[in-house]
């Protein structure tokens, strides 16, 4: 890619950015909403030109990635498509994935070949501020290429990724979000209400929170906006994964009332166990 | 103090022993249950002395901390408090507290002045190979003095735990267990039960999983035998916890299942962001 334009310096879009300038000779373009964050993506290194125009940012590009919240894509879509000109591949890193593709894949056609991607970086924090150049190494990034999609374009948004470090996989849009809803959405909104459940039930123990208690709750301290939007896009999945987990945890209260709780919370610890330590320990 | 014993070198206990032994000129000696143990404890460096013989480890000390788990706790006093020498001043690091401390306390009774403490210090990993001399720097330790508990005694214990780092809390212990179920046994069962949920309803999104479902559920790794031993024995307000959140899950649903639910999910986000953000963030 020589030519890759980047919509909306959040945390990802500036950490692309930053990836980009330091790996290879591509021109990286940035566009914001305010001139003001523009300018600060080309100060923090993240861009060569910065700008709030569409056309002046993405109209010579070969590579277009969407990094907004996924609320704003189809109508930045919509403006971005008419003024592409080197049928360029496009691609987005929202983390839901079937109304974004099925949007940005009809805007797009006959001016440019969507892909989407939902690269699985990031943290609670968000923002410019936030960037990193390393934030994708090991990360992994899942493809969700349509039935009639240019294999070609599939190869360049691999590789794309895979320049930045990314362990690439596969898969149709509706298994990527019922996935994520397993593993991601649902478990956001859980540590949430872990901490909400606390407050209402004694606030003080708050105070006395350990290590553990902290990194079970720290994705609860991500961008709220962001995480309603991606909770109501995806939430048929979310609350049947939601449902899943209360019939669990019923499970467990039956099984805390039973003759012996310390022998059936040991096999079920045990068995958890097992399976969280097959999580893979990288990022 | 002069003399520190310690029974039990598992994470918790080499730990005390690594601190102690940098720090000062304590000279501690550890107790084994396996010989084998006790003799790796002075290879590590966290003790001066080890033996599988309570009376030799323990009836010079004048402080003696009971780092086993709960479960052996009362049986291990029994046999101690008859060898000590020098009404020494006794402690734990049990993570419950109302039963320990009762039986402790009787047992203890004219052999020593007993204080239950509870260094909220450890991680997922466990025994003696993962101690660390800096275990407790920073790390919240709460005493469960009782009514007519030696105030000498408490300050004693409190100023021990502030050598090795540690900051104090003093309450009653059904307080502590209280708390305790709130911020750190039910969210211990909670991490477990996501794994489970994931693996019951599709084990290969497991696979899929990114850095905030590997912090959410890194305690799920921790060792089975002795979280089951806690949730026991704490299993009444574990399964008040866990019924707690059982509700809080079904509001959550019921705003998944509203006319806005990205208003409802933004609204409740913000909150519980709002509180986990105030959580301390130190260790």
């Amino acid at each position: 890619m020589k030519n890759v334009a980047i919509i909306g310096p959040g945390l990802l879009g500036a950490s692309i950015g930053l990836a980009l300038r330091q790996n290879a000779g591509a021109r990286v373009s940035v566009w914001a909403r305010r001139n003001e964050a523009a300018r600060q993506a080309v100060e923090l290194g993240a861009a060569d030109l910065g700008s709030n125009d569409l056309e002046e940012v993405a109209s010579a590009a070969d590579l277009v990635i969407l990094c907004t919240p996924v609320g704003s894509m189809p109508a930045l879509a919509r403006q971005l498509a008419p003024v592409l000109q080197n049928n360029p591949l496009v691609t987005d890193v929202g983390s839901v994935k079937v109304d974004v593709v099925a949007c940005l894949s009809a805007v797009f056609r006959g001016h440019a070949r969507f892909i989407g991607s939902h690269p699985m970086a990031g943290s609670e924090q968000s923002g410019m501020l936030a960037a990193r150049h390393d934030l994708f190494a090991n990360a992994l990034c899942i493809l969700t290429p349509e039935a009639d999609s240019d294999p070609g374009a599939v190869r360049g948004i691999a590789e794309f990724w895979e320049d930045l470090g990314c362990r690439i996989r596969t898969m149709p849009a509706p298994d990527h979000d019922q996935s994520m809803a397993l593993v991601s959405h649902f478990p956001h909104l859980l540590a949430a209400s872990l901490v909400e459940m606390v407050m209402d039930q004694n606030p003080s123990a708050l105070d006395l929170c350990g290590p553990g208690f902290r990194d079970s709750t720290r994705i609860a301290s991500g961008p709220p906006a962001m995480w309603a939007e991606i909770l109501h896009n995806n939430r048929v999945h979310v609350k049947k994964t939601a449902e899943a987990m209360v019939e669990k945890l019923r499970e467990l209260i039956t099984l805390l009332d039973s003759d012996c709780p310390e022998a059936s919370m040991h096999k079920f610890l045990t068995q958890a166990k097992a399976h969280r330590d097959r999580v893979r320990q990288t990022r």
